[in-house]
């Protein structure tokens, strides 16, 4: 059997959230609400199977959820995507990612040299793997705390005659930092004079704070014809487990991505879809997440706030980066699994998301968690500290 | 951009699903019942967003689900599988199939020649499409009716020393054969000498009919340790629409196939996992499933009995394939679009599942629809011929 991967072992997430569940910690490791969905949501996926939409759904996603994501796209945004030719319904971001890198990196042929993706890390551990699955090669750019800024002259320095594709995310995954409107200009701007093309992780789209607002490539009109804006319902509406996604991508970037979806899995659970479409009518679950996340991240803050620890408030997504550095010299890696075991608290080393490892002595702890978690873990961090 | 799948269109599928749709037509072309899901399952689908089962399930598969997937292993073939190492759940049996494929076939490096896999025809539309996303060469062997016998000596005489991987499907898709015994073991001859790996599409394991069983891959000692057995909740259950299925495979395979898996999708539908997990407790459901579609076919049968189609009837799966040679000479794609145009009955057309598009003038019918639809469909195209 060829090994594909072969640098690739079980997920951090799996990893830390078995740890959490076999010593019984409280688990501020892998990014999932310890809370239920709207029970709204719930009731129309029953309605929807019982009104017997359990078979097939069209390949690029039921039209009523195609539409109210377009809608939703506008409202947000104000940009138009056609539900016909530039709206696709994912398995989750996952596959999205998977199919869109899939979609755009060409496969070597004898001789060729791979073309190349540019990474910024620390990176979700998705991007890297699907582009070397297509034959590519990535190519990375590595930011460091606190900051984490990207130096656009390094980017610019890095790219080829082979580039052919930059993987983005804000809001950031694992370090909760936003892109400023000048990451998206400087950007564009390469993209443009370059001829690249941008698959832009936006999962956290509407998880934002302190005022901040999330830029979209999708409203940066070089970009938006050049990009993959690929969302995510699992991280909106708190149903994480559903699996369920989008892509959105100007029409000939669409056509390429749903050759690849369509062989990936083909299509996405339909009773959900509809649940998704009708519960997508009111705005106010998405419109008021950032100011919920927000709240929750200031909980957590003010649970460490007597701690060594130190921090940048996190300026979106529903992760908070702490440095341990003035408390003990540990690598990353080996302090999330003695917390685990020592305080009963599950977090993720940062060092995961660098390809070497690199350790800046961070953990990432998610606060989607109920108040009380946020509270009981923020004050065995202050005990232990 | 890459024109990845250049030969790749909107699936047949699709076209002739939309084509019924708008003109009204009864729908015997995609493959999905016209009948509801047990009551029984979206009962438990409910239950489990009710307790929460809404987050992320384990990479692997819900772990009750596996030991239920498990025992129903031994139930029917008799054969072990361990939950943890060797059987994964899939966002449907599509992202198992190219999973698999993904997992085994190499990406050519430089210089080297791809490798081989042999696909029979005609075959699903997916098996190919994922063999040369991963750099492969689909090797094919053409398949004839009435009876769609396999030549082994062909088959070996296409085995060189780049070939790595065979595609198998039992029962049959869009024919309706079911693999003798003796179809078994001729393979498991030349995979052992040849040190092959298969993959089994097997989700229509549960649908044999006359008195027929399926004789899973898995069965056999050989095959068992070199095959990927693909199989769908969708089919057995009514549920297409739910996109979960399962790979089952040896330990080292397996470890090969979640590395892919894990960046494919990472995860299925945790509420409905936890439902099938609870559902597959009754064995019933399954076992009769082939009595139930046996009757189906035979009412479909008996109303296209005073037509001048000719048939031999489905051994398995949910098809039935006519030939209309002594009708017209018109090609299958032709016909398959004009039945749906003027006497409201949709179709698929069998050459389309040959990568020639090989025309033996012969048509596939879904019988997964009510019986009244069934009749009247018969009753139509009796009266055309
Ligand atoms: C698919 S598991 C990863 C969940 C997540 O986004 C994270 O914890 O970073
Ligand atoms: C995924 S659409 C195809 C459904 C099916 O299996 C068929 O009609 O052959």
């Amino acid at each position: 059997l060829p090994n594909k991967l072969p640098h690739v072992g079980t997920t951090i997430f799996t990893v830390m959230s078995k740890l959490a569940a076999d010593v019984g910690a409280l688990n501020l490791a892998q990014g999932f609400p310890s809370f239920g969905a709207d029970p709204v949501l719930l009731d129309l996926v029953n309605q929807a199977m019982r009104a017997n939409h359990n078979q097939y759904a069209p390949m690029a996603g039921v039209p009523m959820l195609r539409d109210a994501i377009a809608q939703k796209t506008i409202d947000c945004y104000g940009v138009n995507y056609d539900p016909d030719t530039e709206i696709t319904v994912t398995s989750g971001a996952t596959e999205a990612l998977f199919a869109a890198i899939t979609a755009v990196v060409q496969t070597p042929t004898s001789g060729s040299a791979p073309d190349e993706v540019i990474v910024f890390e620390p990176a979700y551990d998705s991007y890297v793997p699907a582009v070397e699955l297509a034959g590519g090669r990535p190519v990375y750019i590595s930011l460091a705390p606190p900051h984490y800024a990207i130096d656009w002259a390094e980017v610019a320095a890095k790219i080829t005659d082979r580039t052919r594709l930059i993987v983005i995310n804000t809001p950031h995954n694992p370090t909760g930092r936003v892109w400023t409107i000048d990451d998206v200009n400087e950007l564009a701007r390469l993209a443009d004079r370059h001829n690249l093309f941008v698959v832009a992780d936006e999962v956290y789209e509407h998880i934002t704070f302190d005022g901040r607002v999330h830029h979209s490539l999708m409203h940066h009109p070089v970009l938006r014809e050049r990009t993959f804006m690929v969302g995510s319902f699992g991280k909106t509406f708190h149903i994480t487990g559903w699996k369920i996604g989008y892509c959105l991508a100007p029409k000939a970037l669409t056509e390429a991505f749903r050759k690849i979806h369509q062989f990936l899995t083909f299509s996405v659970s339909t009773p959900m879809q509809y649940a998704l479409a009708e519960y997508l009518k009111d705005p106010e679950p998405y419109r008021s997440l950032s100011a919920f996340y927000e709240r929750k991240r200031d909980v957590f803050l003010e649970a460490i706030a007597g701690s060594r620890l130190v921090f940048t408030p996190s300026e979106g997504t529903f992760f908070q980066n702490v440095s341990y550095a003035a408390i003990t010299p540990e690598r990353d890696a080996a302090l999330a699994v003695r917390l685990t075991h020592e305080i009963g608290v599950a977090s993720i080393p940062v060092s995961v998301f660098y390809h070497q490892k690199t350790d800046h002595q961070i953990l990432r702890f998610c606060f989607a968690k109920d108040d009380d978690i946020l509270r009981e873990a923020g004050a065995r961090l202050t005990k232990w500290s």
